[in-house]
């Protein structure tokens, strides 16, 4: 057994990526399940109440990805008509990347599943401190450069 | 401009992981900088305040890594003199790493580094809310299996 004195035991750091690890591999083994591969999963829902969509570097950072993971994650769901991709008017070099229909009927599926198992999550962790856990994680997120 | 309603904006596995992202990102700069690669600090710093050392195992669960890239990165440890490793007198299959005197001091300076950038942390996050995150954070980590 790890002793309780060790110091990643109090290391916010360390705390956040472990929990994050073990509680994203019960839900990614439930998405695998599906057929949907974890990158796949992480652009559509990232895409999930965007109407305009979202271009390429706010996928990357969405989806904890490269640029070139994405782009090819992004031809595939075009490829099977999941998301269709666009240029900005105001900036070729910019490309926007969105939902079809039939992107947000498969994506609605799996935010189902994955809502039933944050609910699993939060009534272990407790309604109210779970509040405060993503007010505190989004405060993380906010402070980044 | 990514719309405040997004799915993952409120979506507790997303806002882990990019809050881990975002903050880990910050500090690895900082552990690169001092010519230490993530693998060495995150072995360094599990083993730091477990006198008996880890098991192989359990180095793998704490780094988020697999036995092969543990075992690599062990050795290289061992050469340079900053842990040991010992087969278990009741189990020889299992086998125990532990940090040497030269190691300790080693990690010691990194926990300090780790300890300020935990600070700005706890400071921007307030304090109080920093405990609950982290009571939060163990209470996913302690419900894995």
């Amino acid at each position: 057994m790890t002793p309780p004195t060790r110091f990643v035991d109090t290391y916010l750091l360390y705390l956040m990526a472990r929990a994050s690890s073990v509680a994203s591999a019960e839900f990614h083994d439930e998405v695998r399940a599906q057929g949907v591969s974890i990158p796949v999963w992480r652009v559509l829902a990232s895409l999930k109440g965007a109407p305009d969509g979202l271009t390429v570097g706010e996928l990357t950072r969405s989806c904890l990805a490269n640029q070139p993971a994405i782009s090819k994650t992004v031809d595939k769901l075009v490829a099977q008509g999941l998301v269709d991709r666009h240029a900005d008017p105001n900036d070729r070099r910019r490309v926007w990347v969105r939902l079809t229909a039939a992107g947000e009927e498969r994506v609605d599926g799996l935010i189902a599943r994955a809502e039933a198992h944050q609910a699993r999550l939060i009534a272990a962790i407790g309604p109210e401190e779970a509040e405060i856990l993503k007010a505190a994680l989004k405060r993380v997120i906010d402070r980044a450069p």
